[in-house]
């Protein structure tokens, strides 16, 4: 394994040798055919399926590494590979070649009084950086989102999953030439060194356009703090059910099991159920049992406990935190003020969810909570870009400049405009 | 005049009152309704006509002050304001009342095969920073394009126009409280210490979701460096026009002149002529004839200055000039990959036209060169979200993310998802 640190010269070099790379590879992308890109895809999908030994081989390691660092359950959930996961990372990639071509559409024309006819067309963004942690699937999302929308990408992954970020990307540098495509537009930074980090977001904005971050709260961070381009920030996913009075006591126990517990580690999980007062007595006891019967740790307010004797009392710190883990917090709120105002204060601006009957509450909550994604009696879980029909995602973006939610190959576009005139001056 | 420099602490307090100010306005413009934020518009209109006298004597007062600095023509250009000018500024508001909603717009919508109804829907952007220089009309065109579009906006304009500014954002504060709208839906930077922009940049993302600069190359730059929030860029145009072998001889003198001539002192005015070798003998000299008579000096290449006696030598650096002013580089280049190499290594991919009768080498052009706006057969001047239909713009976004080209309301908005069920649950 190379994790050797590198001087400071040395690392600059060698991003800047990528860097450099990737803009050129990003100018001939621009310009290739949607059938070129498309079977780049298919050829890296071919290439991992041929490569799941390897994969495995270069996963375990990563794995067996990781538990003697001691790392938690969570972590190593989202590390970890197996044949099941690598099909789904495969027909991921498929999946995306399958799709229409994000580029050259004309997403809207229209023509002036003066005759002049404006085209507005989707064009790449041109050179994507994408710093990730544990999850070594982001390697093959990240490589099959770029190139389908016809971007360069350079890749840095976690140091934890290095083994099997690299052996994946060996499956992508084998497909691009395969498919007699520059290995250039998707580089994966090939050493674990910090400070390859440091240079790539703040001294590369000649070479790269956007930078996508990944990843928990201190990766995030340090990105826009050090940022010297673009972000497409993705954060954490403090997510909320809540149970109006209206809401349906089967649909609300099944939603908010499925909310918390189906994926505690993804971000769209559930970490905390906020419950009408009027109807609580009635439909917490059956949330809360089948949420037991899970698995899941109950830290309540004052008045849940009272009603949910297994509830241990929630401090104030519980409503900020992303768990990504088996535990969720609860509150009693008055109404659905309360509740969105609670949303406000401790959310983050990812997904929430309202379970309820009450057509004008619904209405209200979707219209006033201002979140990437808000679902009437749907499983936050479902806040995934496959689950939207975008074939797959990079992330789910809180920020609120330019792409909002899941970013798949279509919000890594950007657009120009083609005016076709007859000579026109303006006066 | 109010330029008393402010110790760091009052800076801040300063500040951090105007960011809270305009979080708080903000969250009550998302939920207006189009009505009231058009009559507030409307009421700013009227405003702005009742105190022309007023900000006429404060543009004076700055127009003198500028003056004695010995600012350029090309600015003094930009800072002044008459009455004609005031009238277009005051219906240029009321066009963009007259305008659709860009807010709660369904931008699209889907099902999903689980029955999952998913609607992408515009939302403002939150709180918008506009940091610009000479000209006083951004005032009112940025503080009506955020109205419009739900946003709060904090203004800082350049010292030089700061009675001006002043003068019209009462305008601004007098209408919203006509309308009965919080007047820190639009707030003034009320000082021109240089701190206070280094604050807005670096230390106000609580407060702030986006900041837009618009100006020149030196506070372009210091926005890139500082700034902790989402820069929409608007960078220096440095845009061309080629004469393609193919190009109609009247239809090029014309389009030159206007891109050249029409206003100097705009971004979307053409700084750098190509003319291909092949029909430069007979084309150069009538358009450069033109350009002459129309008062600009002219600096070509060897070959340029062969065939027009009256045009000095360029330089090197006159390739990656901005001028702004009635100065023109020219040169000749052997064919349309020469001109599109030339652009893609001087231009600033704001701005470029082809002049042809050559629907082939149009479409090549057009499709090859990566600028925010490409023009076939018409004049750069048109590069303006007015001549765009959009009503006004905030300026020309040469970033490639979130918007591009000409950034009016629509382009001040993020969107969020809406998703209705029956109770799904993730499988």
């Amino acid at each position: 394994m190379t994790t050797e640190v590198k001087p400071q010269a040395a690392v600059a070099e060698l991003m800047d040798g990528i860097g450099r790379a990737a803009r050129g590879a990003a100018q001939a992308l621009a310009l290739s055919s949607s059938a070129e890109r498309n079977r780049a895809l298919q050829c890296i999908a071919t290439r991992i399926r041929a490569s799941s030994v390897d994969i495995l081989a270069a996963n375990k390691a990563d794995l067996g590494a990781a538990r003697q660092q001691g790392l938690g359950h969570a972590m190593l959930d989202r590390l970890m590979l197996d044949a099941n996961r690598l099909d789904v990372i495969a027909a991921g990639v498929d999946a995306i070649a399958a799709m229409p071509d994000p580029i050259g559409r004309v997403i809207s024309q229209w023509q002036r009084p003066n005759g002049l006819a404006i085209q507005r067309i989707s064009v790449p963004l041109g050179v994507i950086g994408i710093i990730y942690e544990s999850r070594p699937n982001v390697t093959i999302d990240a490589a099959a989102l770029c190139l389908k929308s016809a971007n360069a990408a350079i890749l840095r992954g976690g140091s934890e999953s290095f083994r099997s970020n690299t052996a994946l990307h060996a499956c992508v540098r084998a497909g691009l030439s395969d498919a007699g495509i520059n290995v250039a537009a998707v580089q994966l930074v090939p050493t674990t060194d910090r400070d390859a980090v440091g240079y790539l977001l703040s001294s590369m904005s000649r070479w790269l356009d956007v930078v996508v971050p990944r990843g928990g709260k201190g990766l995030i961070r340090r990105v826009q703090e050090d940022a010297r381009v673009p972000v497409i920030g993705h954060l954490d996913g403090i997510c909320h059910v809540y149970l109006h009075t209206a809401a349906e006591v089967g649909m609300a126990r099944d939603i908010t099991v499925n909310a918390k517990m189906r994926r505690t580690g993804i971000c769209g999980a559930a970490e905390t159920l906020l419950v009408d007062r009027a109807n609580a007595d009635t439909i917490l006891p059956p949330v809360a049992n089948a949420l037991l019967e899970a698995g899941c740790e109950l830290r309540g307010d004052a008045a849940v406990c009272a009603i949910v004797p297994q509830a241990t009392l929630a401090s104030e710190a519980d409503w900020a935190t992303e768990y990504l883990d088996a535990v969720i917090s609860i509150r009693i709120v008055d109404d659905i003020e309360q509740a969105m105002q609670h949303i406000r204060q401790f959310g983050s601006a990812h997904t929430e969810c309202i379970v309820t009957e009450d057509q004008a509450a619904a209405d209200r909550f979707c219209r006033e909570v201002d979140s990437a994604i808000v679902l009437h009696n749907a499983s936050t879980q479902f806040a995934d870009g496959g689950e939207f029909g975008m074939g797959a995602e990079i992330g789910i973006a809180t920020g609120r400049v330019h792409a909002r939610g899941p970013v798949g190959a279509a919000q890594l576009t950007s657009y120009k405009y083609v005016v076709h005139g007859c000579g026109q001056v303006r006066g």
